[in-house]
């Protein structure tokens, strides 16, 4: 069972965001617990992302907010961000590859 | 390259709406040029849906939704839903699995 987060970020300049990625996404992929991260660009509004994570356990996701990594992730991407962000979590009932 | 979309669906009652997954999740990832189907609840907020289908274009998608393979999914979806959903298309830029 793994859990979903969903973070919609909207960002000020889509390639300048871009540029900071390669850092950002080991850096989250390393965290304890997670086991995939994927970004992804609007097509209808290119400034809007989504970022997908998967963790283990909500509690994963919690732990990793209170590291280091964390505060370094956030300190990459925050003067990227146009506006507030969002962030929720999801359980997987259904899938088929 | 594969386009993500992602539709959010309210619903009235999850397990009632769950039950037709086994039915629903078949039949979308049956569609021509879609390569991967989620389905997922929301752990803040249970009654709130997020569909995920992986397709290898944006066109596979619109082409999807004017097939009978569409107007049946709708047909078992519908009268779950509390509310209106929406839909939004993203591109992945970055992913590390």
């Amino acid at each position: 069972m793994t859990y979903l987060e969903r973070a919609e970020l909207a960002v000020k300049d889509p390639s300048n965001f871009e540029k900071v990625l390669p850092e950002v996404v080991p850096l989250l992929r390393g965290a304890a617990g997670c086991h995939g991260v994927r970004v992804l660009r609007g097509v209808e509004e290119p400034t809007a992302y989504l970022l997908l994570l998967e963790w283990e356990s909500v509690s994963a996701h919690v732990d990793f907010t209170k590291t280091e990594a964390f505060r370094n992730f956030v300190g990459l991407v925050r003067e990227h961000f146009s506006g507030p962000s969002t962030m929720h979590h999801f359980e997987e009932v259904a899938r088929l590859p």
